[in-house]
């Protein structure tokens, strides 16, 4: 038994070592399958979100999102998304906290979750206690229909990621960041989003899945980068706006397979403190779109040169990141703002796997974790 | 001159080798003279913030506050007071990322900066930025008068914390979380905020003082504590609520003057990634009050022994956690709930003190590190 199940393993995973590599690879198709059917005539449909989505939308003036680890990342970014696109106030809640705080209550405030497996226990008993202080209708953003979280929601966006089986999330997170931005959108256009907005924003969803094939490729190039992690036991990951969840889901993807210590923070934050820590041993990897806050960036990445910090800065060709001494920059293909979190999530999920692959952890099954998190 | 220099500063730190410990010990004034003349007949005074504060306070809906480091993790606490005490909506915002991002602007919104210098470049850029996207008027929490933050804002509300040498910022912390407390009550009486609550809350802020000198003769205790994280490279801090903010100061200060990497996490989370990181390598530092989430801490604070991890808990003597194989309890008297932020902050402070001396670093003037960061 154990080796017909080895081979319906090897299989399933067919040409990959992993399966997460696997699904890594995915996503192009992840992506596109969670836009299939919900886009027409360069509009979001609002029935993608459920029969009497439209109706229900209307009515809602903020958004309150509850979600753990991975899925909280995606939270943040749709936050910021939430906010700029769509002039929606919005939070964001680690599940686990929120339960226990007294926030203050507004019944015109959609409540999302998001979760992969849709049985995360700290995200349903958190979406149960919203019900219960009077927030208003809650959606469910999740990758397993039936599952608890879609039960409970009033309107549900299904991710199409299919079934994802390493424990750290790969394709999932893409999918839920692809379905936020429909939701960003359908919420946008009631809240002052022009129609030629959202044609534009429409049209950048539909380029992702070729842009993330693309930003694949890289992979080779990464693999051969990650072996100078072979030795590290601490990094830094840096991002600023809507690249600092991204920054910090890179340092979870670190941690949870390779065991390497890895922190996020917002580059600014740098020379608030965290900035003692740089030295030869403490490599720091950075974000580095061509967006209004890359100078700034740039000059955090001196900050951190000037200390002795070993750099790793995935850059947009524009934006003018030469390697160097003390700097080691991977380029990437230019890429609208909106979208590029999902872009650049790419290259920080290889970079964990690979430097997991040369580290020899058990990369589908890290020790010490579960692939759903159904205890509180 | 460099000899009388050297004498003018070990008059000024008098008995104590550095000055971040006689910031440490100085807390309870830095407190008490916070709270002095602010606060009449069990009631916070309007006029502590400003001759006109009364008229301004009565218009506010909301709160937004902008730090960076230290000052940020004050204002995260400030959030949860101003939420579950004075029934107010707050957000609170790195101040490096509000300036770049486009938030839903609310003009009843009072604009909170903190910054022990007042010279914090990029709040003060944030301030400006919120002023002219049209958000409310603005209230100072700082420590220097005269500063450009000060002079900058509608209100004012002193620390009055005295000069702090240290870099890494300790009075300067629990004077911030002093007036943020008397702002959320000021606030909170006009959001349904009981007159004998409000004489509640001042009575434990009147308390606050002697607690902090009560808890500052654990030193010693904590001193032999610090011996056993003198090879320690990296370690984890775990809090809940308005812990969580708490276990991030305590992990910045040892970031900051013992160069280990410690990372703080809401404990429920630990089982979303971080876990994967616990092995003997890494000791896990937990702050335990006595509160609503105690029972769910413990369970967070079991997962982590299961591991192997080494445990080191500052819990509330009521909170029956034991020292025992693989866990190291300080027992702390008993605290309210409110004030509890201020009180388990001081432990973490010694803490990063003590293995800081023992490493043998520049605790006052660590690598990398100035002590206003007056460039973005």
């Amino acid at each position: 038994i154990r080796e017909n199940k080895l081979r319906a393993d090897a299989i399933e995973r067919g040409e990959f070592r992993h399966y997460m590599l696997k699904e890594i690879f995915e996503q192009p198709r992840a992506i596109a399958e969670t836009l299939e059917g919900r886009i027409s005539e360069q509009r979001v449909l609002d029935e993608a979100f459920g029969p009497k989505a439209g109706e229900i939308l209307d009515k809602i003036q903020s958004v309150l999102i509850l979600a753990c680890g991975t899925s909280y990342h995606a939270g943040m970014v749709g936050r910021y998304w939430l906010e700029s696109i769509a002039n929606i106030p919005c939070q964001v809640e680690i599940a686990s906290e929120f339960r226990y705080r007294r926030p203050v209550v507004t019944p015109d405030t959609l409540v999302v979750t998001l979760s992969q497996s849709g049985e995360t226990a700290d995200t349903i008993a958190a979406l149960k206690e919203a019900q219960r202080l009077g927030f208003g209708p809650s959606l469910s953003i999740c990758n397993v229909p039936e599952s608890s979280l879609v039960r409970e929601s009033d309107l549900v966006l299904m991710t199409r990621a299919g079934p994802e089986i390493g424990v750290a999330s790969t394709k999932a997170f893409t999918a839920q960041l692809t379905a936020l931005l429909l939701l960003v959108i359908a919420l946008g256009r009631r809240h002052g989003l022009a129609a030629g907005e959202e044609a534009r924003l429409v049209f950048q969803l539909m380029l992702l899945p070729a842009r993330v094939e693309q930003i694949l490729q890289l992979s080779p190039a990464i693999e051969e980068l990650s072996q100078q992690f072979a030795e590290i036991r601490n990094a830094l990951f840096l991002g600023r706006g809507t690249h600092y969840p991204i920054a910090m889901e890179g340092a979870l993807k670190l941690k949870e397979i390779s065991y390497i210590h890895a922190e996020a923070y917002p580059a600014g934050e740098l020379k608030h403190g965290p900035l003692a820590l740089v030295d030869a041993d403490m490599p720091v990897i950075a974000v580095a779109p061509n967006d209004q806050v890359l100078e700034k960036l740039k000059s955090n990445l001196q900050e951190v040169r000037a200390r002795g910090g070993q750099l790793y800065v995935f850059a947009d060709q524009a934006a003018e990141v030469k390697s160097g001494p003390g700097m080691k920059v991977l380029e990437m293909q230019p890429v609208e703002d909106e979208t590029a979190p999902l872009i650049y999530t790419i290259p920080l999920q290889l970079l964990a796997y690979h430097v997991a692959v040369i580290k020899g952890t058990d990369v589908d099954q890290p020790r010490n974790l579960a692939k759903s998190v159904t205890v509180e």
